[in-house]
């Protein structure tokens, strides 16, 4: 069923749902709250938008360009509304497209910043796939793996811009090792605990493109205190962590 | 000058230290509480062991044998002295040795556990050695890099063996490439943040050898807290943190 829910805070932004499709999920709004666009920054994509809660996002705290790029017809057309329900034609570009290869569409070397939620989850024979097809292509990587997106990022990228990821603990390793194959170096990371006491199930990972690793650890994010979101996750949400312009 | 210390908790271990020369740290002390000896664990090597701390802090933990190994004369002898003031000799050896080619005295592939805090530091033609010898060799890669030591853990391993290590948190990237290379498959990570809000400094790991990668990253750990030592950290120097035998 299609619904439209208040994403976030002051701005008042909308985001199109469809429970039976596609909602988006913690994980983006933590991705794109990690995302630090600097001055000067003019052009950013995301790869794999879904419904497009980073980019929807996003327009909060920067003016640059933001496309959106989204293999899956029916989520595409839900990003798609939900910019127009929040004016922001102008601002954010949408995509119906895969990932592999967009850079023949929007410019190689042209992006500051490239974004991606990818699927979590590698393909082996005995998967447990989602009966549900659109969650199985946003969560597996039936249509691309990481390598296949960290390819893809280095061809948008400009030299220097910066790569953001968000990905389950268990491939930091490879993560890791597929960044530096491709010369990215590591600026931050950030780990998110699901409760203090908790392993971390997710990193957040800002890589710079051709640029020396000099890796920082930021402090860690719990989602869950005291049997409710976290202050920091609340403050997140309601969008009033930072004075955005 | 020369002092004994009482390291740890209740079986009331004492340590030699000599202001002058060299001093347990801290990581030293956050690694050894890392390590988890399984049951059946029969042998484990302390690569750079310096004063001993590591291998006295496991003694309380483990009945395995424990080498240390330390290339300065000076140190080595603090760390013999240690381990006699503590009656450990019958458990704990000291090599005074180069870790280099050290399986060539130990056998190699015998160890159930490698250990190692290494010189964190790369030397530069412009670094800031430390004028006291003893520190520069401690801390800085002028007898060994962080690639050397995990060559010798590979060596000394048996197969499924581990390797743990602690680190700064800008060599990590490093750390990942070097493990993948040398067939180490990471188990567990632990990253040490001064405070809440600051960046980790340093990192903790487990790394099996010639094992898949399965990385948990445990809850973080801070050293400070409200302005004093952490409730975790009092505990592991209390060592009231777990029921050991």
């Amino acid at each position: 069923m299609e619904s439209i829910h208040e994403l976030l805070g002051y701005k008042n932004i909308k985001i199109v749902q469809n429970s039976e499709m596609f909602c988006f999920s913690l994980d983006s709004i933590l991705l794109a709250d990690f995302v630090n666009p600097k001055i000067g920054c003019k052009k950013i994509i995301d790869l794999g938008c879904g419904n497009a809660p980073i980019p929807l996002f996003l327009s909060l705290k920067t003016d640059a360009e933001i496309t959106g790029v989204e293999i899956q017809k029916e989520v595409f057309e839900l990003a798609v509304k939900s910019v127009r329900l929040n004016g922001l034609e102008a601002q954010i570009k949408i995509i119906n497209s895969d990932i592999k290869d967009i850079y023949l569409k929007t410019g190689a070397n042209v992006f500051d910043i490239v974004i991606s939620n990818p699927p979590y989850f590698k393909v082996h024979p005995e998967s447990n796939i989602n009966k549900n097809k659109y969650l199985t292509i946003a969560r597996h990587e039936v249509m691309i793996n990481l390598e296949g997106v960290v390819l893809e990022a280095k061809k948008l990228l400009k030299n220097g811009g910066s790569f953001y990821l968000v990905h389950r603990t268990e491939r930091l390793t490879e993560t890791v090792n597929l960044l530096t194959e491709n010369n990215f170096g590591i600026r931050r990371m950030r780990f998110v605990y699901p409760k203090r006491e908790n392993n971390a199930l997710l990193f957040l990972l800002e890589a710079g493109a051709n640029l020396k690793d000099d890796v920082k650890v930021e402090s860690p994010l719990y989602v869950y205190e005291e049997g409710e979101y976290s202050q920091e996750v609340k403050e997140i949400f309601n969008f009033k962590k930072n004075e955005y312009h």
